[in-house]
């Protein structure tokens, strides 16, 4: 068994872990009102986009995700929320070395022993969900489950879903597929983005990923009998009607949408197995991306 | 020759049309301070991410970008601007009409006799920059054009730059490459997705773009010797040497990124031309996406 199917599959405990952590935290968490940047490079933007869109549609406040690389010098934030599993990345390093002083800092990491610790104001560690892989799964899934529960927002029902996209066969024929396009909705498009960079990363396969409702201005020309277009959570009206029209095949995610990308995950994997690919070893990928001070 | 291939041959002309426009209309186009939301969709969307990075960047006031359905609902701007070749589609016209009485709205299109214009406080029109074409090229950066010039950041230097980019040959092999992808770095982003966006549309071609540093932390596992990986702009320091050592081709975009996203825009048209495809008749598109009311 590789070490990103054992990680993967660890999930619902980890996310009840996670969950079980958030009353705990609340001093160290984003109060309600404040303004908040969330950041992260790679999987952890794409866990930054999800619980953006969450926290500002749950009423907290204004909440803005940003790939640390792009994040707008000179705009004020109450606090930068930073997402990194290896405590060690340049940009999210850099950018918190220059809000020092002037921003309150979290981190979320799964590493306290790393220099990213050293410069936050508050820390929060899910050691128990670090990982051997280089592919995240569970580090990502769990932050953000964090996040979410200290919102308010997550429940047992989620962790019974993971467990059910664990369990289930995948849809039949997916495997085969030549492209894949994985879709969202507010804080589903960043798990739909997250989706897309599993399929890259562990399966090296054609995979895009849109807000729902932007697939037909345009991304909808590549789709054919060969496409599988996956929806993480509710479709908008009219949708899966034209995704058949393509010819494509339509995956409507029941499941919550932190379940359904378990399922994704699975698929990378399979993918993978199929293509004779160790998901382990992902082409020029490393665990961590620290860049030389040239 | 196709509509398309004309359309975005004329881009030099339109574009020093709609430069000359900006100046006219002062009272129009958002004032220094403001805090605007941009919005559109597909090709909008993305000159709404340009636009946006450019005007906060120069210091002009916080500037936000939306897809037009993931427009964040109850947060404040001082004006709205909408980017519509059509004047016609469905979200676009949905979060005017929310927004009217309590937000500026400043639409930007290319036909006056549409419902946008009625539901706007000011309207802008480029008509000469049309289009008969599904895909856009020329309104889109025209539009781009006209609010870069109002910022003070449109010279002379980019008309001839696109002049250049019609002229020249494209760089040998490109048409041939199986994957292709394109990085941008602040408002070049936008111009890195919509240039994606076109080899979509016209070419069906596997295109992937991302902000530059992003492509280090999960998307470079893609590539390969058939990989072309296009930066529009200048380039972050020791990118091009880690994407020489995947085997992809390596292209460094050295005019002015609008003008870059010409030269993508021919190659979209090549590719075509070498599939057998017609880019006047992209697979599943209409010219504007007009929802029916379920």
């Amino acid at each position: 068994m590789t070490h990103v199917a054992r990680e993967l599959a660890s999930q619902p405990d980890c996310w009840q872990r996670a969950a079980g952590m958030a009353d705990g935290l609340a001093e160290q968490l984003p109060a309600a009102g404040e303004r908040i940047a969330v950041v992260g490079c790679g999987t952890s933007y794409f866990m930054a986009q999800a619980y953006a869109a969450l926290r500002e549609g749950s009423g907290q406040g204004e909440t803005d995700a940003f790939a640390a690389s792009e994040f707008p010098a000179g705009r004020r934030y109450d606090r930068i929320v930073a997402l990194s599993r290896s405590g060690t990345t340049t940009e999210v390093l850099g950018l918190l070395a220059q809000a020092r002083g002037t921003t309150r800092r979290t981190v979320v990491i799964g590493d306290p022993d790393t220099p990213m610790a050293a410069l936050a104001d508050d820390t929060v560690v899910l050691d128990f969900a670090d990982e051997k892989s280089v592919v995240q799964t569970r580090f990502a899934t769990s932050a953000l489950t964090l996040l979410r529960a200290h919102l308010g927002l997550h429940t047992d029902a989620v962790v019974e879903d993971a467990q059910v996209a664990l369990a289930e066969p995948l849809p039949a024929g997916l495997v085969e597929c030549g492209q894949f396009t994985f879709l969202g909705q507010g804080w589903s498009v960043g798990l739909a983005n997250e989706a897309a960079l599993k399929m890259r990363e562990a399966a090296l396969a054609w995979t895009e990923a849109y807000p729902a409702m932007e697939y037909r201005h345009g991304p909808i020309s590549i789709s054919t009998r060969s496409t599988a277009t996956w929806m993480l959570g509710e479709a908008p009206s009219g949708l899966s009607d034209e995704v058949h029209a393509t010819g494509a095949r339509w995956v409507a995610g029941g499941l919550d949408p932190l379940a359904e990308l378990v399922r994704v995950q699975r698929l990378a994997l399979a993918i993978a197995d199929a293509r004779g690919l160790d998901p382990d070893r992902p082409r020029h990928l490393t665990r961590s991306v620290i860049l030389s001070t040239a």
